[in-house]
């Protein structure tokens, strides 16, 4: 594999993706981020090879946006006619629904094909300082292709693989957004509003893992999240509504002392977790 | 250190107990359980030396009460006078406000000493199947002494650290109760109402850590924790309106699409979360 990739947003993902090609195939990547020490940091590295120039847009075989929803949409718009005929568009955005139509309009408006695409990985720390070249190793690849070419989506499978991705889930941008609500979103509100607890501060000592794995994406990017929470605003507040629901029904139980209600719905949880694990 | 020690209850906790001390202590460990099964299982592993004879009851420096919270009340009401005098009276129960001023009061009938004990450790599978001996290695021991004697509690320290915990904090019932519903009850409540979304079937391919950690725990052991829930009711559902009014905090604002506030609402619990790591 070989293409000539330009990633557009330096951050953890972006940052990681140009690292990972960088260590796992023959491709020449080059970059784009507004802060300039992001981009010394990734010369310096070696994960791009120099800044993108107008040069390196026009022979683009692929172009992944790394940046915010909206961002993702203005850089196209201002950048899809230095592109060449062909080049395939993707993004790493956590929300499809709102997104791929726009980037997928553009593209087509200028012979540009649009593959949706969100890896299955990330960090509770944002940024390039923390990207890694391994971050894909193992991780699921959703792949939105928008009623892209066949041998587009392939492609992108193909440069999943490269990135040590285990495999690649196609999907339509509404069943992304309404899975990621649950798989990702729902888990970053939570940690949230959990490290609220008056008790949180004293923690320390009387702690072990389960307060480890809630709390853990607490340190969540406001400015990202907002944006992505309000983008996906209809799934994410559905699944809101069915865990505040559930988590009602099991603290009514406690504070009626309703042993066998409460035993019941502690048992359906046990029940579900355990058919997953066993498929 | 090489006490006599009884260990009552051979499940996840009694049993890594057991191993523990054989691994790393000189102290002889005998054992009880209602199941013969696991018995065989702890004596064939060389985890306990056998089944705890009255005569071993009598000879006990410790006594290590690893069983539900009643089951231990009832246990120790039963066996009390078979234990001499000074032995101490320990359980590794995650509730304390309930179950301590029981076992105390035993205890001082007989001459006994209780010093409460909880170690931050655990498996999201419990059973003497899944214990091991390295389970407290750098895990928090929780003393929860109810006036015992300062040498006891300096005993049960030693104790701590022969099994690997990296220290031990000394606390009241009251305080255990109301940070363990925060750090370990309403992670399990949690991971149980999580799984419940309808999405839930659907995750795999679309999901990564946040869904893993969140989940975790919610193959839950509903008997046990139903007894541990209603037993520590007033900190468990104060703790559950709290994280359910943080969410409906978080949900409005989506729901409304008000930027700034959901932008602050995630704002605040990145910083509570980045102050307790510099701590």
């Amino acid at each position: 594999m070989n293409y000539n990739i330009v990633v557009v947003g330096l951050g953890l993902i972006g940052g990681s993706l140009a690292k990972a090609f960088q260590k796992y195939s023959h491709c020449r990547v080059t970059g784009i981020d507004s802060s300039p020490q992001v981009l010394a940091a990734a010369l310096n590295c070696g994960a791009i090879r120099r800044k993108a120039t107008p040069e390196d847009l026009k022979k683009a075989d692929l172009l992944f946006l790394c940046l915010y929803p909206q961002a993702d949409i203005d850089f196209l718009r201002t950048h899809a006619s230095f592109l060449h005929t062909g080049c395939i568009i993707s993004d790493v955005c956590g929300i499809k629904s709102y997104l791929s139509p726009h980037l997928a309009e553009i593209a087509a408006q200028h012979g540009l094909i649009y593959v949706g695409g969100h890896p299955m990985a990330g960090k509770e720390k944002g940024g390039f300082a923390n990207s890694d070249a391994d971050l894909f190793l193992g991780a699921s690849y959703l792949l939105v292709p928008c009623g892209a070419p066949e041998e587009s989506v392939h492609k992108m499978a193909g440069v999943a693989a490269e990135l040590g991705c285990s495999g690649t889930v196609v999907t339509t941008p509404e069943e992304h957004d309404r899975e990621i609500a649950f798989t990702s979103q729902l888990p970053h509100v939570i940690a949230c509003a959990y490290v609220k607890s008056p008790q949180c501060p004293g923690h320390a000592g009387f702690s072990a893992g389960s307060y480890r794995d809630v709390s853990r994406v607490a340190s969540i990017n406001e400015t990202m999240w907002t944006e992505l929470f309000l983008d996906n605003r209809i799934a994410l507040t559905k699944e809101l509504d069915t865990l505040i629901s559930n988590l009602k029904d099991i603290r009514d139980a406690i504070d009626r002392q309703e042993e066998e209600t409460l035993c019941s719905l502690l048992r359906e949880g046990r029940l579900i977790k355990e058919r997953l694990e066993e498929t």
